[in-house]
C-alpha cells in the first residue's frame, strides 16, 4: 500500500466506502504533488478499502507517472488501442470490488465518460458523490501550502497595484484585463487562478461578468476587478472595486455597506465558529442596509489547490472552522443595470480569529 | 425554440436522442459566444427533441445569462437553497422526457455531480456519451473562428521568438517557463491554452513533463517547449524543440526523423483523406527509422475552443477530413532518460491540402 494514500484510507473507513476513484486535480496533487493534463485521455487511481490500489495511465504519461511514488499495479494504455482494456485489467486486479461495491467519486471533478468506463467494468457498483469527503484531506493547510498561498497573493497584489497605475478613463474593460494579465506574469505568476473579471459601470452588477471590448470606462464608474495568480499550484482570489475619478454619495454608501459586511465577517470568523455564522454576520449587515434587495451570493468559499473548495461560507452550512482552514470573505451587492461592489479577502483560521492573508487596502479608492 | 439551438436539434435528430444536456464549455460558447465559470454551481441547458429547451442557472449568473439569447424557460437557484429544486422544476417543465428517455451528454465535459442531479430528476433516463456528436457542431471552423485562431497563433509565435532571446545556459526549466508566460501576456494573450511544457535534457523524454525548478539547462540539451496562447476563446498549440549551444549527430538524426514525420503528415493531409491516413503517414516515417521503439502517441488532435477536440489524428479513426477542420500535426519521439523531440504545427484543411497556420521555422535550431 502506498503510504501517500493513507489519508484516502481514512476517508474510505469514515464513509464506509469499498473504494474511491480519483483523477488528476487538486486531490491528486495534494497526495502526489504532481499534475497531469485532464483531457481526453483518462488517468485514474482506484483505491480499495481492502488496501490495494491500481492506476490506469495513458502510456505517454508513464514516464511521469512512475516518478510520483505510487506503488500499486499500473495498467497503461496507448492511443491506438483505447482505454477500456486497461479499465478491464484494473477491475480484474480488484476482484473484491466485483458485485455491489460502494464507490466514492470526486463528483465535482471526475467527468461522466470516466465514470461510464468505471460503470462498464464494475457493473454492480453503486457510485456516490464523495467529493467533499475525499477533498477533506485538503481542508487543513500545511505550512508549505500556506507559504505558496502567500506567494500567490503577494504576486497578485503587486500586479494589481502596478496595473492601477496604468488605468485611464476611456480604456475598455478588455484593455484593462490585458494590463492586469501582463502585470500578473511580469510579477511571477505560474498561471491564473481563473480568467479575471474586469467589469465597469453596469457590467459590475453581473457578479461573474465578462470584460467587454467595446465599453470605455468613464468618470463615476465603479470598476470591479476579481482575479488571482496561481503559484506552484495554489490560487489567490482577490476582489477590489474602485471608482473612476469620482464617486457619488449613493455609491459611497453602497460601497461602505459591503466594506462593513466584509469587516463584520472577519470579526466573527475564528476556530470553533461555524461557516454559517460567518456568512450570517456579513448577510445581516447587507440585509439591514437600504440595499438589502441587491444581495446575490454567499460570503465565501475555501481556497487552495482549487479556487472553490470547502469550507463554503454559507448559511445552513454548520461545518466548524478549524485552525489552518483558508477561505475567502467576499460579500457583494449588485444593482442590475447600475453598479456592483464586491470586496474579497483571503483569510486563514487561527485559534483566536483569522489572519487576513490579503492586505491590499479595502477603503474606497478613486483612481484614474 | 431558440434559433441558436438549431445545430443541437440536428444532432438530436441524427443520433435519435430524446434530449441533450450541456454545460458551460466549448459547445456552450460556440452556440452562445459566452463563457461561464465551471465551478461548484451547476449551470445546464437541456434541449428536448420535441423542441423545448430549459435552463438551470445559478441566481448570481442570471444577469449574464439573460443576455445570451436563450429563449426557453429558465429556473434559477440561490446558494442558500441549493440546486436540486431547480432541476426538479426543469424536469417538471419537460414531461415528455419522463420515463425511459435517451439523454446525450457531453461526457468529456460534464462532471459526475451534474449527471447525478439529472439522474435524480429524470429517474427513468438512459445516459449516453454524446460528446463527439454534440461537439460536431464545432468541426468546421467559420471565418471568424479561423481569424481568432490565427491571432492566438501569431501571439504565441511572437512570444516564443522573444522568449528565445532571453534563454541562457544555466537557467532552470521553471525560469524559462516564467519568461515564456511573461512574453505571452506581453504580446496580448487573453489566457493560456494550457500550462506550458518546458522540458530539457532527460525531462524532454516525458511527453507531458512539468518544468523543474532545480534543473539547469546545459550545453547539448534538447529543450522542448509546448505551449499556446488563448485569444477570444480560441487556442494555439505549438511545440518546438531546440538544442542548447550544440547538438550531437545522433540527436540531429533523432530530430530530423521527427521533422520528416511532420512533413510527411502535412503532405498527405487534405480534404477527403481520413484522420487515420495522416497519422499513418507520420508513424510510418518513425517506424521505418532507427528510433521506431521511441514512439508514444498519435499524431494530433482537433483544435479550436477546446485544446483537444475532434478530429483525432489517429490510426483506426476513419473520420474524413473536410475543408475548415483544424488540427495539430505533432509527431514525437521519446527515449526515456535521454531525449524527447516533438514538432507541432496547427493546420487547416483546404480543398487540395492544408494551410499550415503556424510558420515558426521547423528546422533544427541551436540557441543560447
Amino acid at each position: 500500500m502506498t503510504i501517500k494514500l493513507d489519508p484516502v484510507h481514512r476517508v474510505l473507513d469514515q464513509h464506509r466506502l469499498d473504494a474511491v476513484a480519483f483523477v488528476p486535480g487538486a486531490n491528486f496533487r495534494r497526495i502526489f504533488d504532481r499534475e497531469f493534463h485532464l483531457m481526453e485521455r483518462p488517468l485514474m487511481i482506484i483505491v480499495a478499502a481492502s488496501g490495494e490500489a491500481v492506476a490506469i495511465v495513458p502510456n505517454l504519461e508513464m514516464a511521469s507517472f512512475e516518478n510520483i511514488g505510487f506503488t500499486g499495479k499500473i495498467f497503461d494504455w496507448r492511443d491506438e488501442s483505447g482505454y477500456i482494456e486497461a479499465f478491464e485489467q484494473a477491475a480484474g486486479a480488484l476482484p473484491q470490488l466485483a458485485g455491489a461495491s460502494r464507490f466514492g467519486l470526486e463528483a465535482q471533478r471526475m467527468r461522466v465518460f470516466e465514470q461510464m468506463a468505471l460503470a462498464k467494468v464494475f457493473p454492480g457498483a453503486g457510485f456516490v458523490d464523495a467529493h467533499d469527503a475525499i477533498s477533506s484531506i485538503r481542508l487543513i493547510k500545511t505550512a508549505d501550502e500556506i507559504s505558496r498561498l502567500r506567494k500567490a497573493i503577494e504576486i497578485s497584489q503587486l500586479a494589481l497595484e502596478a496595473a492601477l497605475g496604468e488605468i485611464k478613463v476611456g480604456q475598455t474593460e478588455k484593455q484593462i484585463e490585458a494590463i492586469l494579465l501582463r502585470q500578473l506574469f511580469a510579477h511571477g505568476a505560474d498561471g491564473l487562478a481563473f480568467d479575471p473579471i474586469v467589469a465597469a459601470g453596469d457590467n459590475s452588477a453581473q457578479p461573474h461578468a465578462s470584460a467587454r471590448p467595446d465599453y470605455n470606462i468613464k468618470k463615476g464608474d465603479a470598476l470591479l476587478i476579481d482575479f488571482g495568480a496561481r503559484w506552484r499550484g495554489y490560487n489567490a482570489d482577490i476582489t477590489r472595486t474602485f471608482f473612476i475619478e469620482e464617486v457619488s454619495n449613493t455609491d459611497r454608501d453602497f460601497y461602505n455597506t459591503v466594506l462593513q459586511a466584509n469587516s463584520q465577517a472577519q470579526l466573527v470568523a475564528k476556530a470553533g465558529c461555524s461557516a454559517h455564522a460567518v456568512d450570517d454576520a456579513a448577510q445581516i449587515v447587507l440585509e439591514n442596509s437600504p440595499f438589502a434587495i441587491f444581495t446575490r451570493h454567499k460570503t465565501g468559499h475555501g481556497l487552495g489547490l482549487d479556487v472553490h473548495e470547502a469550507p463554503h461560507i454559507m448559511r445552513g452550512n454548520d461545518q466548524e472552522l478549524k485552525p489552518g482552514m483558508v477561505f475567502t470573505i467576499e460579500p457583494g451587492l449588485y444593482q442590475a443595470g447600475k453598479i456592483g461592489v464586491r470586496i474579497e479577502d483571503d483569510v486563514i483560521v487561527t485559534d483566536d480569529g483569522i489572519d487576513c492573508l490579503t492586505d491590499f487596502p479595502r477603503e474606497l479608492r478613486i483612481i484614474g
